[in-house]
C-alpha cells in the first residue's frame, strides 16, 4: 500500500487528528514499538503515556513539547499549561501522585528576561498545586528566526497500583466530561484574532489530577477509560476512546456543559464546541452504576462543579460518534487536524 | 546584590558555561528546588541528571533538547545524538540499563518526509545499541520561520542500586578520559564552516553505557565522579568535577588523546580542544588503586581504546585547573558558553 503522507510535513502533521496519528503509526513510530510485555502500555497503543511494571507497580511516563502562541494567554500561560498537560496525561493513566517532572526550554536569543521569569513562576505555582516537582531541566538557546518565542518539553513519571487506559469502554457505560468545554481553544483563538469577546474568555488551563484522585477513590474500578481532550477537542477523545474500546457513542448535546460566552464566540466563528481544545478537563468512561458516586465525587470541588453525564456507549455503530441534537441525530466528524495551530 | 543577567536571553545562556548556570540558578530554578530526601540529587545539585529513592533503588532521570545544526553530520545526526546524549547522562549518574526513553519532536512546517525517516531509524539504530527503547512520544509542528528545522527532546529513565555523581573526587584520585576529545565539536564546526580538512573529521556520538556499565562492574566502588563532556568540552566538565567537589586538577598536556587531524582542525582555527563538545566520550574520577582495572576495562571495548590517564586530583588550588605542559604549567579557563551555538 502506497503511503498516504506527504512527501514534506505540513502543519496538519501536528494538529491532534487523523493526520498526525498517521505520521505517528507510519514513520515515528516504525520499527521502534517493542513488544509490551504483558498488560505494558507503549508506543504501539498511543495512550496517553506509557507504563511499565516496575516491582508490582506501574511507571507511567508521558512526554510533551509546548508550542502554543501566544505564550501568554486570558488565563495562562505557557508556563501553566506544560505543567497542567503533563500532570493531567499522567492522571488520565490513573497516575495522580505525580514522583518527577522534567522541564526543557529552548529560548529565542533575544527572549525578555522578564518574561522568562513570569513563566518559571507560573510553571512553580502549577507545580505547587499539583504537588509536584521539577527534578531536572535543560536550556538551549537558539538564534533569531531560528525559534518563535520559546519552547518548553516537559515530561512526567509517576507510579501507580493500577492504570486506567483509554481503551476499558463497554455498551452501557457513561460519558461523563468533568466541567465546561472549549475554555482553553476559544479564549486563545480569540486573542490571537482579537475577537471583541475576548475579555469574556478565560483559557480552563489547571492540573486536575488532585480531581482525578478523588473520582477514583469514590469509585473504585468503575472509571475504565480516561482522556483530557485537548488538541482535537472532545470530538477527538471520544473517537479515540471509541475506536481503540470497539463501543459506539451516543452523545446528548443539551447535556454538554458549555459556557455562553464560549457558546458565543464559537457561534460567531463557525466551529463546533466539540472540536475546541480543553486544558483543565477529562472525559471519562463509568460503569453505569458508578455514575452518581462519580459524580458527586467531582461536584465537591471547584474544578469538577460543573461536570455532566454526557453520553453513552453502545454496542452498535462502533467507532462512530453520534449527537443526540433533541430534534435528531447526526455524526461527529473526527477533525483532520486542531483548528487553530499551536494551541498547546 | 543586583542580578548579573542581561534583560534580553542572548546565546551564550545557552552554551553550558557559566553564563547558562547562573541563568538556572537565578531564573528557571528559582523556587523550584524542592528539599532534597537524604542523599536524593534534585535541581539544586545540577547534576547530569535527578536521582529519587524508590524502595530501595534510586530512579535516574534526565532530560535534553536538541537543536544541534546541520541536522546530518559527519558521524551521525540529531537522532543518534539525542538517544546517545540522554542514556549517556544517565549512565554518567551510574545507570546504565535504561528502562524508558521519551522523545517529543518539534518540526517545520515543510520538513522532507525522507530527513524524518532517516532521522528516526538513527532513533531507532542508537537505540538498538544502547538496549533501550522509546515507550511514547510528542508529535508538533510549527510554521515556517517559526522553528529551524527540527528539534528533538529525549528524556530517560533508569533504575540503578547505587548513584555515582560529579562531586565525588578527592585528593589523589587520578583523572580518566574513555577516548580522544573533540570529535564532535570539530566534525560540526567543519561541515558547518565548510573546512577542506571534513572527510577527515567524525563526531564520536554514540551511546556508551555498555562501556560504563563493564567499568562499573570491574572496579566496584572505586569509579568517584562521572561527566560526559558535552558543551563546554572536558574543560567545562573538569571545571564543575573539581568545583563541586572541592579538590584542584592538574592535567598532563602530553597524554590527552587527540586525533591529528582534530588537533590539526583546532590549530588552524585557534581553537583548543579542551574546550570543544564531545559526544560519545566519559571523563572518570577514579581511586588511585583501581586505575589499572578501570583503564583494562575500557580498553577491552571499541569505544574506551583510546582511554588514558589524564590528571589527578589534588587538595590545594581547589577549583583551578591546571596543565601542565611538560615545560610549565597554565591555568585552563571555564569556557563562557560554547563556542560554537547549536552544538548539540
Amino acid at each position: 500500500m502506497a503511503s498516504v503522507l506527504d512527501d514534506r510535513i505540513t502543519l496538519r502533521y501536528g494538529a491532534g487528528g487523523r493526520a498526525m496519528r498517521t505520521l505517528i503509526r507510519e514513520v515515528l513510530t516504525a520499527g521502534l514499538a517493542r513488544d509490551d510485555g504483558a498488560d505494558e502500555v507503549g508506543l504501539a497503543a498511543m495512550d496517553d503515556g506509557a507504563a511499565i511494571r516496575v516491582g508490582d507497580r506501574w511507571l507511567v511516563v508521558t512526554t510533551d513539547s509546548h508550542v502554543i502562541k501566544p505564550a501568554f494567554f486570558p488565563g495562562g500561560d505557557i508556563g501553566r499549561l506544560a505543567v497542567s498537560g503533563t500532570v493531567n496525561d499522567l492522571a488520565m493513566m490513573g497516575a495522580t501522585d505525580v514522583l518527577a517532572l522534567t522541564c526543557a526550554v529552548v529560548i529565542e536569543e533575544g527572549f525578555a528576561r522578564e518574561d522568562l521569569v513570569r513563566i518559571q513562576r507560573s510553571i512553580r505555582d502549577a507545580c505547587a498545586e499539583a504537588g509536584a516537582a521539577i527534578v531536572t531541566g535543560d536550556t538551549k538557546v537558539m538564534g533569531r528566526g531560528e525559534i518563535d518565542g520559546i519552547v518548553l518539553n516537559t515530561t512526567g513519571i509517576a507510579l501507580t497500583d493500577a492504570v486506567v487506559r483509554d481503551c476499558g469502554l463497554r455498551a452501557g457505560d457513561r460519558l461523563i466530561v468533568t466541567g465546561t468545554l472549549g475554555d482553553h481553544g476559544m479564549a486563545v483563538m480569540a486573542r490571537r484574532h482579537g475577537l471583541e469577546l475576548e475579555a469574556d474568555l478565560r483559557s480552563d488551563v489547571a492540573p486536575i489530577n488532585a480531581l482525578i484522585r478523588a473520582v477514583l477513590a469514590a469509585a473504585p474500578g468503575a472509571v475504565v477509560a480516561m482522556k483530557d481532550p485537548t488538541r482535537g477537542g472532545v470530538a477527538s477523545a471520544l473517537h479515540e476512546m471509541a475506536e481503540k474500546s470497539g463501543v459506539g457513542i451516543v452523545i446528548d448535546e443539551t447535556a454538554l456543559p458549555v459556557r455562553a460566552e464560549v457558546r458565543a464566540a464559537a457561534e460567531l466563528l463557525g466551529i463546533d464546541p466539540l472540536h475546541v481544545a480543553n486544558e483543565g478537563k477529562a472525559v471519562l468512561g463509568v460503569r453505569p452504576e458508578a455514575v452518581d458516586a462519580v459524580l458527586a465525587a467531582l461536584r465537591a470541588q471547584p474544578l469538577g462543579e460543573h461536570a455532566a453525564v454526557v453520553g453513552r456507549c453502545t454496542a452498535d455503530r462502533v467507532g462512530a460518534i453520534v449527537l443526540d441534537t433533541g430534534f435528531g441525530r447526526r455524526l461527529v466528524a473526527e477533525p483532520e487536524g486542531e483548528l487553530l495551530p499551536r494551541i498547546c
